[in-house]
């Protein structure tokens, strides 16, 4: 029995939407005008929204996590978006595509982009510490799992990593780099979800494995699909990583071997996974998700 | 009787200096070495530290918060850091010194002084969501008022509409302006010692009320100061502001009224904050102190 994840994710990711709007809508009544179209440019533009999926799939695997999920969902998608504003500014990877679309500063100019960052990432932490419950031990729990993942020595660190002069052409590096700059956030996803829930101990131990795998296995595909597919599908130029010198999995390790390590990632993330919900569930479903297109 | 500030301020600055290398330190062992030399050559350069003063006065004139309140004084100067390093970007004020020394991207590029902000902005919350009462309710009411006062309807925020192409030159919008942009976030200063200190509803109050008009009359009397003092009194250009065509008080509503203005709000701030400590403690003097260099 396969899991009908093609009806399944259209749902979860329409779910998100309207959670991201409903958040969007009440940090807008605190915020400049100005400020809150350029952060609902990038925050509300129809991203794979991977993470708060896989958050809500972890909760929901659980029993639910009702609102607390949804606000880890939100959260852990602001950090998600702001990281992509700040990595496209000209200083960075000076890109001026996103998802098809002109990037952030294209349309607002660097200083608004670069704000519209600022306000995404601390927010994430005041949707965290909101709501009725806010004071619970779980939310504690879950601003630590998150600030920890996006912070120096997650998230921030890996992109550090990545645009660092002396970066070593060997797979340990990259392998690092990308624990670090999308691995982390990842994993953080899982654990909110679980978190929100009130999972076990051994319920937040497979979600860490799940998202760490998973993390890797995303990026390795990302790194695949950049070096196989065409500008139209991938709402970027292709081969635009190759075309800056960046450094990549397919660069450092080969193509084949690159497809390779990410399918075996994604194997074992499934395998991590059983312990919170039945073979034939989402979470599974979306391990082959996340690196289906290198096939 | 007058409080002698003259000794107990440098006392109190040397405690948050330990106090921030402390949990740098703590941030650099997971943290990429160059990233972690640029966080720490903005966060440890000796500024007067009035944030994280602030915390501390406030909790120790409630008995004292401890572990807690030390997190909150490190947290609110971390947030503090941060938004000096992406105001002094090219993209933003462009400012080449502060302190008396070379901004972050002047030494590190542009690049990594965007990410040691991103990051800095981050670990705040780490430093508030850590340490072994770390589920506490305080600590999650704490990670609420950060977030609120230096997100978008916040600090960021209060940046926005400085660096707006359609400022209103009123004093309505300045006050707008400055309560967002600087005033937010002395006010969470003071909020998060109370939290930390577990002081009353009377007290947190008070100390809203007195950060509040502190932080404003703060931000007039920075001013006044760069629009009378010489370049070696502030380590930056003097008149830098009116060369820039920044907006200031002195600007829209003249020297002699915003020195008013300063001293009107110094007062209120001093009588707002008997409820929490007798008359001649820190608090009454730190709020002349930030007004003092203008007389």
């Amino acid at each position: 029995m396969t899991f009908d994840l093609s009806s399944w994710l259209p749902t979860a990711q329409a779910r998100v939407e309207r959670l991201l709007a409903d958040r969007m809508q009440v940090i807008a009544l605190r915020t400049p005008e100005r400020l809150a179209e350029s952060m609902r440019y990038s925050l509300l533009d129809g991203g794979k929204r991977l993470r708060p999926v896989l958050c809500l799939a972890f909760a929901d695997a659980l029993g639910g996590g009702g609102t607390m999920a949804e606000d880890g969902a939100c959260a852990v998608e602001c950090i998600h978006t702001y990281s992509l504003i700040h990595d496209d500014l000209p200083s960075m990877d000076d890109d001026d595509l996103r998802r098809g679309r002109p990037t952030n500063h294209k349309v607002y100019g660097e200083a608004l982009a670069i704000l519209a960052g600022d306000a995404l990432s601390t927010d994430a932490f005041s949707i965290l510490s909101s709501g009725p419950d806010a004071e619970s031990t779980a939310r504690a729990r879950m601003t630590a799992t998150l600030a920890l993942a996006a912070g120096a020595g997650g998230m921030v660190g890996g992109q550090v990593l990545d645009i660092a002069d002396d970066r070593a052409a060997t797979k340990d590096y990259l392998v690092r780099l990308h624990r670090m700059k999308t691995g982390a956030l990842i994993k953080a996803a899982c654990r909110l979800g679980v978190l929100a829930a009130g999972g076990s101990a051994a319920a937040l131990e497979a979600a860490e494995r799940y998202g760490e795998d998973l993390g890797l296995a995303f990026q390795i595909a990302d790194d695949v699909l950049d070096a196989t597919s065409s500008a139209d599908a991938l709402g970027k130029p292709a081969g635009a990583d190759a075309a800056a010198g960046r450094f990549t999995f397919p660069a450092v390790v080969g193509l084949e071997a690159s497809r390779q390590l990410a399918h075996e990632l994604v194997a074992r993330a499934k395998d991590s996974v059983r312990v919170v919900e039945p073979i034939a569930g989402p979470l599974a479903a979306l391990a082959e998700y996340s690196v289906e297109r290198t096939r």
